[in-house]
Order: structure tokens, then C-alpha cells, then sequence
């Protein structure tokens, strides 16, 4: 059996991922393919242990190189799983969030080393996407939607426009960074205009 | 004011390590140097809480790999947090495991790369200690102390011992490995014994 494809959703905060995510495992499946539609940190009940020493408490309450290998930590399990397994028995895996998110907020946003973030992908997950769709919004924008969410998960909300700024560029650049793997998708407007874009770029 | 110095107590289950760690805090205070005495993984709220993580549940909850970034998110914390301060201000650390427990356990025993550890350390941590004690004693009697202590974290004590064989050679091939850094303790006899040798290899 062919191995299934892996696709990840990257973007800043309330740029529309997770809806997108979800309408791209429904259209899937709909054609009646094995789709798996999944979420990081999360999507183990290890990784959910620590997605909840994450998302919560005061937002200095890790260091960034602790945050990041948590994420990682999180990241191993879930792929190992849930991911890997998928893949094998030759599903579609659809993926919220995955290492740029690592990349954008812990690097770019807090300031850690891209090279020591990559070594430790290649080390300890060692597993890439096939295709990675990064969503383009004005971070104010983004910041506002998720405001208007009323989202519990507030912590990585409240770091300020800076750092935010910071990740907008991380986004900004990477499809230019990275071709072969990553196109940009412009988030702005309805979920249906988005997630037409979404179609026309698979 | 010049930094202080930091010593770290490795090697298996049950040699002694906790109690000659406290035993050695002790006598540094009696002397009136400043002296933190700390352990690992903990030493810190959120060391703690990730510990909690670890040290309970099935002993296949965790791939090696989380294992090793829960640990290393951990010691993070406590370096920053706890380890750092403490030698800026001038004091004595002694740290009941360290780096060389996440290469003895999750390398040698769980069959983790040492050059991938020792990246994961230089990159995210980057603090050796100045000199590390490494307890040598025969894995089975260890256990056998261990087991007699009745310890509620009784995970890693139920990994096999083909497991802990792989860890004892690790702590006796790490003084020769490590000379710079690392002195062998015979760890066998009374509390008394072991206590002597400390000193006179200090």
C-alpha cells in the first residue's frame, strides 16, 4: 500500500486554521479517501498531558527552550501514534499546527536558533510534510478574530504585538524559504473564499 | 565575586546517590560555604510538574524521545531557574542527576544516539557541571536496595534488567570516557564508606 500524504496547516494566532483544517477533512473524506484530522500540541493523551502545561499559566512560565522541547515532546508522541501509523496504512493525515509553529514561536518569536531547532527535528521526529499550507494574515487581524473567540487558551495571546509581528514575518517568508514544501494561502475574507484557495492549491 | 561550583551525583537505582548528596550539602554548610542541594528531574515548579509526567503511569507511556525532551525541558528550567543563580551568587550546587542520567537511561538504555544527547544539551542547556561523581555499583544489588525502599516511582525500576545492565555500563565506562570531568565511586558498603570516599575525592 502506498504511504498516505501529510499535510500541515501553519499560520498565526486566528488566521483560520483550525476551521480550514476541519472543511479540508471533510472534502477528503467526502471523496471517500482515509482521512485523519488532528491537532498540535495534542492529539495523544501524552500529548494532551502536555499541551495542558502549555496553554495555561502566566506567560513566563517556561523558558523558551523548555517550551520548545515540550512542544517537541508533545510532537514525538503524537507522531509516533497517530501520524506514522496513519501514514503507513496509507490515510491522508491533516495536521493543525507542526514544527514551524515551533519554528515561528519559539524562534523567530523567542528568539531561539532555526539551526538548533532543525537539528532537533532531524534528531528526535525526523518526519517532514508532504505539503504545507502557511496562511497569510495581517496579525492584527488575526489577533482581533482570536480575541473574538473568547479563546481560554490565552497564554501565547498575550505576548504582545512584537512578538506577534515577529511570527507574521516567520510566515510571511517561509513559503519563499522552503518551495518545494510550503504555498503561502492568502487568509483573508469568508471561510469559503479561503477554503476555495485551499482547493485550487492542492 | 567568582562563580561558584557545581557538582553533579549519577549512576543506577539505589547506590546511594540521594543520601551522599545530602550527606556531602551537609558537610559543605558546616563549613560555612553558600550550598544549594537539588535533584533531577525537579527542583522547580515547573521541573516538578513535568516530573509528575514521567515518573508515573506504564512504563511504555513515553517514547524514548519524549522522555529525553521531557527531561531535558525540565532541566532547562532548573538551570535557568535554580542552578545559574545559585553559582552567579557564588554557592556550591550539588545536583542528584544530571545530564549524564538522560545518556545513561534514554541513550544507553533506551538506545538514543549519545551525539544526539550531547547536541540536544549543548544547544538547549549548555551548563556542564565542573565535576561529576559517578556511583559504581552492581545493578542487581541496587535494585535490590531500591526495591527494598518501597519507592512509589517505581517506573524506570521495571524496565528489565537487560535495561539496567546497559545503564551500569554506562556509568562505568563514563570516569574513563570523561576524566576532565568525571571520578568513579565505589559505591558499595555503608553510607559511612561511601560518605569517605566522596570526600577524599573532592
Amino acid at each position: 500500500m502506498p504511504r498516505g500524504r501529510f499535510i500541515t496547516l501553519e499560520g498565526g494566532e486566528g488566521s483560520g486554521k483550525s476551521t480550514q483544517a476541519r472543511l479540508l477533512a471533510d472534502a477528503i473524506g467526502a471523496r471517500g479517501h482515509d482521512v485523519v484530522l488532528t491537532r498540535e500540541p495534542g492529539g495523544t493523551a501524552g500529548a494532551e498531558a502536555i499541551r495542558s502545561l502549555l496553554v495555561t499559566g502566566s506567560a513566563d512560565r517556561w523558558t523558551a527552550w523548555s517550551e520548545a522541547l515540550l512542544m517537541t515532546a508533545a510532537r514525538v508522541d503524537h507522531v509516533e501514534r497517530i501520524i506514522r501509523p496513519a501514514l503507513a496504512r496509507g490515510a491522508m493525515v491533516i495536521c493543525d499546527r507542526y514544527v514551524d509553529s515551533t519554528r515561528a514561536y519559539q524562534g523567530a518569536g523567542h528568539g531561539l536558533s532555526d539551526a538548533a531547532l532543525l537539528r532537533l527535528h532531524e534528531d528526535a521526529v525526523g518526519l517532514w510534510p508532504d505539503l504545507t499550507l502557511v496562511f497569510q494574515l495581517d496579525e492584527t487581524e488575526g489577533l482581533a478574530r482570536a480575541a473574538a473567540r473568547g479563546d481560554a487558551e490565552a497564554r501565547f495571546e498575550r505576548l504582545g504585538s512584537d512578538f506577534h509581528a515577529r511570527i507574521a514575518g516567520f510566515f510571511a517568508a517561509l513559503p519563499a524559504n522552503d518551495p518545494a514544501r510550503c504555498r503561502a494561502i492568502n487568509a483573508a475574507g469568508s471561510v469559503q473564499d479561503v477554503a476555495a484557495r485551499i482547493m485550487a492549491a492542492l
